[in-house]
């Protein structure tokens, strides 16, 4: 085996006992681009080894997914097939883990009308909410990590000879999951110790309100009372830990609907299902967004904030040090996953429940009533840079430094 | 466009449109190995030019599949997921239209234990059940089609130098499903008419017995009061025809049950989850399976006729002439698909309860009592060769021709 097959294997068995944490008996089932075949038979290989006791991928492909919106009757797109949506909810039943491997393709859908993509996100996140909700609530264990492909490595690596670029694309995976350490495992328990200490300090501190201010950025958020800080792991229904997110680097709670108020500029590209949507801003009075801007991909923006009616609403906010390994590369990625974890990040639409003391026991109404927001979609957007200053107001009044400079304070 | 790809378009609109048959507003559901990726996304954009509603594929991967059979642990064996058989079950409750995409492996359980490969055969089946009895029901319109992998071609023109087989394959399949025709779709007219037409004879006939006599098989088959001849196409239960298989050169019944006796020597190889079975031979005492033997995958061959008392049992009589196409080209396939429609061929395991009168609305308990069978499995075996004959009993007793020298008669 040589140096890079066995890096593989590393990656792969950080994934199933860090990430999903996968437990002897479970079904697992991974989503996975076809261009990921190679590294996805590894995770298959050790998956068994694990003790899975079946494994199932869904492949999906860009060329079937583009052919799509180039070649079906309208009729298609207000439509996601509830038999599809069907086996993603019982696998959640049988208690399996899930894996979804993210590697975006940048120019998925160039050309291809904002209408008919919003309409075909929509009808499926409809058709698919309940297993959402579940992924949402940790009812199983997920985890979504990233793997290179051709177009995604060419996107953020063009400076590079273009044989190099996958390379470079790997590397940079590996490194920021600490593939590299002698021990992921280890490196990985030592962060998520790190983010469990900051987590407990601001959920000690219970912050009433948020003030960030930046270039083109004088924001105030407010946080529910009750918010829960979270981030690093997770716990499952049946008490089993596992990381959602891998890279994560970001500590997160969900700010109260109708108490966001300022305007919020964005400091990254966003790339929503293959449409560039570049330096855009937000104006928000009492947590709606009544105003928005973009100098690239407007038309796509306003498709979004159109979803729903919480699709204008915050649903999550998160703490990035602008020092973090990811930033430290100063390279966009254009892939979520791996841009939140460089950046701190705002979402609009629906919260995680779990940000709320007992949220997952709580009607879509009740979760409403304590500031929670409800969207089909959930669209991060980053807004960190070595610019940004985040204070916290205390109960008493007392404002305080919680970020200068992007960085850590305390 | 060249003309390689101008071929695979119109091999994919036959299957579309004589095939499966799409009707505009269907789903489409394609079962397909990873392998054949570039023949299935023409599929796709055809099928979503034909009006499909949405076109779902499920990737098959051989190296995922024998990743299991080596490192998965034994609770996975007599396992398979609700999940996922419900998926199928609940895309047949929604009147979609479904293409498999054949093209076996030989080798890809070499080495592995039979008895694995027949515990997990059966947990499918079973789970299956439900999808697999709507299939043969014909609830909904489906085709099993066949495209080139590397394996499979290396191991069927292995005569050829390596860079010419696929090229070879691609050939056979094109020329066999008639795509070098002008019309394809007005040549498979013709030549489902003239099946049609030795279905009418056969049906107006309805012998009484058949008499299989070749070296190595003296074989009495009796037919149930009731038994229907069919081949070329089918209805679904909406009335929509369509072609279950391509190519398709056969006309087949069900046998009564308890009414085989005697010998029968198979004259191809069998090749069932790639494991390879060679020159077998069966004896039959009033319909049951009594003795048997193989020079090659006897093990094999005995752990599939374990699989269930209906295992034991013929479930299929399929008539094809010596002088069929696909005989012509004198070569193994190591594919049920197209070697059974290069000769005459028997089944052990279910029928099709299509084959009687009424059939379909038959329970499994009146269905065998009418001498149907009922099984986990249906697996074709060849008998055909230029040796064989057989004939027709009539109901006054009277015997005749049907087949000689393995040619029609009539």
């Amino acid at each position: 085996m040589n140096v890079f097959q066995s890096k593989l294997e590393k990656y792969a068995e950080t994934v199933l006992k860090v990430g999903v944490n996968l437990q002897p008996g479970q079904d697992f089932l991974i989503d996975a681009p076809l261009e990921t075949v190679e590294f996805t038979r590894v995770l298959v290989k050790k998956a068994y080894e694990a003790g899975a006791k079946y494994v199932h991928v869904e492949w999906q492909d860009d060329k079937i997914t583009r052919s799509r919106f180039e070649q079906a009757r309208d009729n298609s797109f207000d439509y996601y097939p509830s038999w599809l949506a069907g086996m993603w909810e019982r696998f959640v039943e049988n208690d399996g883990a899930v894996l979804s491997i993210m590697a975006p393709n940048p120019d998925l859908t160039e050309g291809i009308s904002t209408t008919l993509i919003s309409r075909a996100t929509k009808a499926m996140a409809m058709k698919r909410d309940s297993y959402l909700q579940a992924i949402r609530n940790n009812k199983i264990s997920w985890c979504i990590i990233s793997a290179p492909t051709k177009a995604w490595s060419d996107k953020v690596f063009s400076d590079l000879p273009e044989n190099e670029r996958m390379v470079a694309m790997w590397e940079a995976i590996l490194q920021f999951n600490r593939i590299e350490e002698v021990s992921p495992t280890i490196a990985w328990a030592d962060h998520i110790h790190q983010l469990k200490n900051r987590i407990e300090f601001l959920n000690q501190k219970q912050y009433r309100k948020l003030y960030y201010t930046a270039p083109g950025t004088d924001l105030t958020v407010e946080l529910p009372v009750g918010h829960v800080w979270l981030g690093g792991n997770d716990k499952n229904e049946k008490g089993v830990q596992f990381v959602g997110n891998m890279p994560t680097e970001e500590v997160f709670t969900m700010p109260k609907r109708t108490g966001v108020n300022g305007t919020v500029r964005s400091t990254m590209p966003l790339n929503i299902s293959g449409q560039l949507i570049n330096q855009f801003s937000f104006t928000f009075e009492n947590g709606k967004i009544v105003a928005h801007e973009a100098a690239e991909g407007m038309e796509h923006l306003s498709a979004l904030l159109n979803t729903d009616e919480g699709s204008r609403y915050l649903g999550e906010i998160a703490l990035v040090p602008h020092d973090s390994p990811i930033s430290k590369l100063n390279r966009v990625f254009y892939n979520t996953l791996i841009d939140e974890n460089a950046s701190c990040h705002l979402a609009i639409g629906g919260c995680y429940p779990t940000n709320l003391v007992n949220g997952s026991k709580l009607s879509d109404e009740e979760l409403i009533s304590c500031g929670g927001n409800k969207s089909l979609i959930h669209i991060d957007f980053m807004i960190g840079s070595a610019d940004l200053d985040v204070d916290g107001e205390l109960h008493d009044g007392t404002r305080e430094a919680i970020l200068r400079k992007g960085n850590w304070v305390f």
